[in-house]
């Protein structure tokens, strides 16, 4: 007898359909940045050669060419202003891994592990110039000022979070705010850029910044609750911002519902390095509490007025794969 | 009898003149850049008065006021401009001293000490994008263009500096590659931007570019020369450098003319941490082969061509100040 097999099987993902769609428009992307970031310094063509093929998803790229397209624009800016967006990713990222002393990152060994931390801090700040640079290349006043700000804005959230570091009873909206900063407003201005490449009006581009922000916000959220209930490998260890002593939105919300004895023994645990151990004391703590549920239903908040934005726009397969992409991302967390 | 009093007591050397003829405008930069670097966040503002306080001598904002006024400039981006190309400059220095793992600077701890390494790296980056938000309020795509891809370059010294760290044997080209990277090219952005705002013919735009550039060589050449013969205190100790095991010109000319013997001995000082009994050992090779007029020679010849760069401008007192500063700033080594 023949194996029964679910639709689901057969159903790309809104992310998968998603990169299909822009599959040669990526391969721009890449190809457009390898060329800005060539330098005649071997260190520098070797590690954002390496940074490059550390690849990763590219989401904000892909966004900010579904959004150009959504918004009817023919040109080639949005290659570039794409690459632009990875960019500012990219040298968040490699001075984040400083920072947070990380050694991996979507499954590879990071920067600051193969060149040194020194190295990384400079690479970092060479892709924010070199993105610069691009952007001024584009030449559009409005993008420019909206990246700049962007970028002061990520900036702002990651000292916010240096500020509220390691503390445990920190507030929920302090956590969202900081978010909003470091990860939202940079998806915001992608598909934003969108809008103003089609040259729509206020009300569209206030709706596409409205799309990416909260799209972010959910993302984020997701990405929080992935570090624990993944069940698939992305490239990350369960429970490895626990191990960091990170604290997320997990976290918040558990000793938010915990009770006084389960707090002391929470803030003991946030007060010397992570253990195995500890996580599983914590992952039971999770359930009991339904930390998942909790997490997920604040992300769904999100996803909703992400897919909502998009509602002043013509029904098209593009608007719909990018209305689903917001509640499928919260749905990754199964 | 009255005690003879020379000449040079009541002269004031040009950078002092300088000081004094643009010190409203320079208030004028300091207010603005406190007021576009005041963020809701506490750390952010404690850390920018903290790095505001430290002060220095503001040569490049100087130099942007004093060309701006040059070229007949009168509107207020001069003001502006000279406030981002400090931005640049202390985002250089906060990483800088995070990568160099300094102490002081300017007689000042480093905030790297103050406030740690992950703060000092977020920081730098939080200036960086200030910096080219007001850049991009300025609004001119020239001036756009030329500090975004100065940015790019300064990023490139650092990590040509940092590949070529502790190589005793570098070739004196290569170090000046890097410190035409590092240092000159935000002199020549500075002083260019001056004739961009007074909207003047490329000619003299190419000027003003030679003028900073080859200043600013001087400059740093200077800066290393007094690193190790420095006879008032600059807030460094003398040696500092050597301590620090960095290699600069002073030591690059010492390798090239020592004897077979001595390379051996001075490679061997530089494979350790440096020694202050070393040192003492050091001076004395300097002394032998004269290497501290070695490499005011090398810094008197940019200065001649910084000087004579500003020979198509008219002969006012402004542009007298302006070329006395090139060679007054080599004359500070002594």
């Amino acid at each position: 007898m023949p194996k029964v097999v679910s639709i689901q099987q057969f159903q790309k993902r809104p992310f998968e359909e998603l990169r299909d769609i822009f599959t040669n428009d990526l391969k721009h992307v890449e190809e457009f940045t390898r060329s800005r970031l060539s330098s005649d310094i071997r260190l520098i063509n070797e590690m954002s050669t390496y940074q490059q093929d550390t690849g990763g998803k590219k989401l904000r790229a892909l966004l900010t060419l579904a959004s150009a397209k959504l918004n009817g624009y023919d040109g080639i800016s949005h290659i570039h202003l794409a690459s632009c967006v990875e960019l500012i990713h990219n040298a968040t990222l490699l001075h984040d891994d400083v920072i947070d002393n990380s050694t991996k990152r979507r499954g590879r060994t990071t920067s600051n592990i193969v060149f040194g931390n020194q190295a990384s801090i400079l690479i970092g700040d060479y892709l924010l110039s070199r993105c610069f640079e691009i952007m001024v290349d584009v030449g559009s006043l409005e993008i420019l000022k909206l990246l700049s700000s962007v970028s002061a804005e990520i900036s702002q959230g990651e000292v916010l979070q240096l500020q509220h570091e390691k503390q445990i009873n920190i507030n929920e909206e302090t956590y969202l705010n900081i978010i909003e900063k470091k990860t939202s407003s940079l998806f915001g201005a992608a598909t934003k850029v969108g809008g103003i490449l089609g040259k729509k009006s206020e009300n569209e581009k206030s709706a596409l910044l409205s799309y990416g922000k909260n799209l972010g916000m959910a993302f984020q959220i997701t990405d929080d609750i992935l570090d624990y209930f993944s069940t698939k490998n992305f490239g990350k260890d369960i429970g490895n911002d626990f191990l960091e002593n990170k604290i997320t939105l997990p976290i918040i919300v558990l000793f938010q519902k915990a009770n006084d004895e389960e707090k002391k023994i929470i803030e003991g645990f946030f007060k010397i390095k992570g253990k195995k151990t500890d996580l599983d004391y914590m992952l039971s703590l999770f359930k009991k509490y339904d930390v998942m549920n909790a997490c997920k239903n604040r992300a769904r908040y999100f996803s909703e007025i992400a897919s909502d934005a998009l509602g002043i726009y013509k029904d098209t397969k593009l608007r719909k794969i990018l209305k689903e992409l917001c509640f499928d991302l919260v749905n990754r967390a199964n």
